[in-house]
């Protein structure tokens, strides 16, 4: 029985109906973009009628090397084609071993890391979850500090440490031992850094419980593109460490390079005790995540903590791939920054024609902030009808969010750019 | 630079040492299996010496296939050669749509089962905890009631619901909102199914919060090969139906024709509320989850529960392969059960002969309890240094079990139980 | 201005309407007894129109030796008329002094209880909460095991380990760290004694976090009578010393001689770690509380746990004149065994008469218990109507319960016993 | 047996050793105050060697009308000797329809509040554990929002909402559903009102669960006498009254008339959706308190929240007694008022005397607070020494807090506060 036929029933949104009358409810990216996606490459993907889209979505972060990287791409298939192991949960294989030793060597010597190195399952909230349970085991002490608006997974631990109130909602318990602090910038600048995040520990009639752990990025991608400033990240982490709070970054969508150098933290000299790494890491849109710790944090016992797709070897073979091309030198690092700062200034000279719109990110996560909330949402709408894919984020979904592959091209790139203007124009 | 280099340092377990220096201590399995594996096919497993090992294993359940197989590499090959969409999120692509129809199709129509499909993101906790979150949702309420010795996963909410207390320890945090109940023949069969379930049900001074929902393993596998009685599953199903619990089978090990039948309920005849897979849905041993639900359930908001492996196609594409490969008729269901009595068979003979050690299972999930645990770790032990590979499981680690691929032919399958044979019989 | 009128406005239940619009909806015996209660003497109340009621009920077990005691009465009328300080906090009064020198003398000494004393607040939740807050201090461990039916406070730590659901929904938060075990004879004698605790503490797989302690009353009041056999409670004490875990007799109702013996807990031969008293402590029905608890485990802090009303000293000096009068031999307990047994004798008459009628309790905690739940109310009604009071408890307020005080003569109580088998016979 | 004696043992503190040996650890007045009280008239407390102390302390708050009032001990001998009835759980009395129609008529009705009245248990945690119960079955909602350097009580609910951390940390669980925001003036007026809690609210990605309530002292007197602004108060009621969060003042230690009306939120003009109350509302030191809520929000069920001691009629009747005799008009308000502020400018004298110290309150509450915190302590025990009781009370126990009874004497007033800058001379 062949299932692919020429003529699939589609419904009004345009989309073949089994998505409408099998997937759950749940759906939502193909809501926006209603077409059906066949092949990509690099920041290409082409729908089942042929029709090419820009991607500076990237799988929202997952995919900094372009769809389909071709050097990844080759060294998966020469992995699969040999019959190299695909499933090995935490067993040695060659796969794993060649990554350690390349992440070892490329990523945490080189920046003087003396982490270990955890796979927690093959998913950021996979990562997340496995930190805060290291660093409650470590304090013995169960609250963590987390930021307005910051997004760290759906699981119920990741979930009780981000900021959303539909999501939280979802849960369908009361989401507890999580303090939200305001992040960097909360108050438009009007109140200093920690002013109430210290005087709540110093005074110990407070009522915060004393916490385990602080878990912040870098700049808040989900949250709405929320930058934090090198000198707030140092106050953090100096603040931690003074008070015997562990440091935990999530860096699962600024790290591999989002936003310049490897690790997102690295721009602000700071040293976290626990840092989490997800989507790019494999480098070829696979399943993977790494958790990474203090090396005297290491106290988990074997198998504390498991799962089945920990050892996810063809995600090793690309990332192992990835890091020895992109990460050997710093001339990727070099790239991003400049592309940045295109894109930033392209997006100020956007934001300059308009009242209410304004250029926020750093590196290449930048995006629009549109104080009219529902304008982010349409100008993406008019974006996609023009070939280009875009996100919308933030609490009210005010910020077009713009994450291109870091090896996209310059001219695609402007190209891109020209489209959202063009995008902004008719619809503000 | 080359990191491959001829002469790998190792240490005193045999393997390289960048394990040791570098990967974290809550590793496990390579702790047992002191070598690092290489290639897979069918089976067997090889390492970077060229010795030969027979998967016992099969990736904890998710390689039902066996390793590599063919049909399934041929079709994943030709999907990432020819640039098919690697990583979407939720978007529509076409190997998603293909998966859908085929699932429905394969799976669902012929049983009869209107269900909608969720993809919660790559892993089977993924899956558990979209389960729990749908169920808090629907009926409002808080409590879930597991069983003891259940397992479902590392993540807060899962964890809640799994018995081990090594694994709930590891969360740092009171886990709560869950109720353990006896599992079937938890009393040796001297108290009557249900007797303390039904009986704090009714009495509106029990204690008990009123849960949401019940989530049950029809065979604990990581729990120790504990097999629940067609008829308990049934009672079971009866209770929720009359008292308006909704009920979850977790399949995630038991699923996709472990036991037999495609999910492990069927042969009960049950219908349950809400169904998890993973482990052997990709058929690959690639990262993919599934959370199954009546469609009367689908009350979830866009992008309610969201992450970012759902659209993991690879593993849609080589799912689908595996569904039309084997699921199209009966006929692995009818060899399953076979090599499931042979194996049977095969165990009685082994524990007829010793005192303190018997057959448990179902399908071609079986295995040796030991009353004398740690007995248990050493025919495990003995039969590596064979060639074999198998897990321990149970609370005391009491239990050799079994999960050899599916298509094992049956002379390898044979090999594999001469080998325990032996491990037993020099162990004992 | 005289609020004192002879016409006061009445509602339809015959009570001053005042109480209808002032005072909560949460109000609850004065629905059943609609009348107003102007004084009160030994058994007996007399209410605004000079009706008298034999008083069965004894303010729900606080009014052991009777209303208005005559001892204890003058005892109360000298301290305050020579301006005995009332109100102390935990500051040093010779009331206090009085009381724990007596106490120490008459009850903990005889008795070979080594234990300390805590005033932790005049009422039996906060002797309970107390309890509680000190078992998770002492052991580290959170999670508490309370009864099916138990019964020990409205504040959110006693509610937790209460089992009526109306009541505990009433908390609007899920009531966690709590789990519920079978009270003796749950299941009307067919599953051997701690079949269940034991086996799933014994089960490292079990699901059940490893408790603190053990809650339980000797007798469940609120819960309909049930009583624990001594070899139920001593094997329950057994399994606590054996596992480390504290056992908590919350004797709040059962305590100060109700069912013979001062502690009720005496009958069966065991020390608890912790005790909790309350109720008829004081004798004269003003608030008092005490937490019990061996020497060893007083580890408070100064001032750790604290309350304003923890000096009431009027309370002391009653408190202290009645053990001088009622336990410096043990003719009371004597005489409450006695009486207890021609309760008895009466009870099992009454329901010898009639189908689906028992009797159940110990000492001068009896009641009848119907097996159609509603007959019990009409049964109380019936008695109200006749002049006596008598309260129902149980999940389904199945149960006439009988609380006569101990001090009660042989005539009035069989008077009493008069009323309720005439109120049976005109209701059944 | 006389357990009176001429001498008795004593231990190196001065306190009979009964107190040591007996009584809990956790005793902690009696510390600071190593003497034993054996009567009261008045502002004056007499020890058993005759030594008279001046009471600037008055049952933390409990004895507004001073020890032993002779009104109201005239009502109570009265009520006693005439067996009135002691102890009614809820049943209707005498005593209690004349204090719910006193308290109506002097309390509720001039001030224009249609509250509702319930007797949630005769301690002031028992009113908190009531409201805050109340307020979670009214919004359906679990999250509480309480203060910096709040003190609510020690029972778990009104634990949760108390901010020291000593006695947090003797709950032995981790305190959860509720967050603490800054109270008025927590950064020293640089941070405007509210920023932080509005913001929070106002940003549905901030990760603050939506609260059902908020809950408020107007002075904080157990955390070091922190005043809230009127317009504070003001603003605050405002925040909630948009937002639909409910409002409850803990009145249970500023109420009854301490700060100079009867609730200390009359001046901000405010009302509270929920009020509590105790300590001073008997008028005699004896337990009693109430919940008061707006009318609509009586949505208990019968017997939902409940308790033994909720009907301690003697302490109504000295409520009622108290109410005719104190709050018929608004004389005690003026005169509090009055002589708070002769207290006022005394404080203001001594602390501008010396570096580091400054005067702080309300009312008849209010004190002294030293920068160099141990001070504090020491001057209350200087004080003590010259035969004047004063607390200390903050985080850091850094302010002497003055509560005289507000029945007190000038003459006796300024003798008090003769010795209070002794004193303070004497140590600072």
């Amino acid at each position: 029985m062949s299932l692919l036929e020429t003529n699939i029933p589609t419904t009004d949104s345009g989309l073949p109906e089994v998505f409408a009358s099998v997937e759950s409810e749940v759906r939502s990216y193909c809501r926006n973009w209603p077409t059906t996606f066949e092949t990509a490459q690099g920041p290409w993907l082409t729908d089942t009628t042929g029709r090419r889209y820009l991607d500076f979505f990237a799988g929202a972060g997952a995919l900094n090397y372009g769809h389909n990287n071709p050097v990844l791409k080759r060294a998966v298939l020469d992995y699969l084609a040999g019959d190299g192991i695909v499933h090995s949960l935490d067993m040695a294989t060659t796969a794993k071993r060649e990554f350690l030793e390349t992440f070892s060597a490329l990523v945490l010597e080189p920046r003087n890391l003396d982490y270990k190195v955890q796979f927690p399952g093959p998913t950021g909230t996979n990562a997340v979850e496995s930190a805060l349970k290291l660093a409650r085991k470590v304090t013995g002490r169960e609250s963590i500090i987390s930021f307005t608006n910051a997004f760290h997974g759906m699981t119920l631990g990741s979930l009780s440490v981000t900021g959303n109130s539909m999501k939280r909602a979802g849960a369908g318990i009361p989401l507890v031992h999580a303090t939200p602090m305001p992040y960097d910038n909360y108050f438009g600048g009007v109140t200093e850094d920690f002013h109430w995040f210290e005087r709540v520990l110093d005074d110990s009639g407070s009522g915060l419980n004393q916490p385990a752990a602080v878990i912040v990025e870098t700049v808040q991608g989900e949250g709405g593109l929320n930058v934090a400033r090198v000198e707030w990240l140092q106050a953090l982490a100096e603040l931690c460490h003074r008070r015997e709070i562990l440091l935990i970054v999530d860096d699962v969508q600024m790290g591999c390079g989002r936003t310049g150098p490897f690790f997102s933290f690295e721009a602000a000299g700071i040293v976290p005790d626990i840092v989490t790494l997800s989507k790019s890491i494999s480098g070829y849109g696979l399943p993977m995540a790494l958790t990474l710790f203090r090396r005297e944090l290491d106290v988990w016992a074997p198998g504390e903590h498991n799962g089945t797709f920990r050892g996810h070897n063809p995600a090793f073979v690309t990332a192992t791939a990835a890091l020895q091309t992109y990460w050997a030198n710093d001339s990727l690092t070099a790239a991003t920054t400049a592309k940045g700062e295109l894109v930033r200034d392209r997006l100020e000279v956007i934001a300059d024609k308009y009242d209410g719109v304004s250029a926020r990110g750093r590196g290449m996560a930048q995006g629009l902030k549109f104080e009219q909330a529902d304008l982010a949402g349409e100008v993406a709408r008019a974006a996609f009808d023009r070939g280009l894919l875009t996100e919308t984020s933030g609490p009210a979904d005010e910020v077009v969010k713009l994450l291109p592959p870091l090896t996209i091209s310059e001219h695609d790139l402007m190209s891109g750019l020209d489209i959202l203007a063009e995008s902004v124009a008719t619809t503000v």
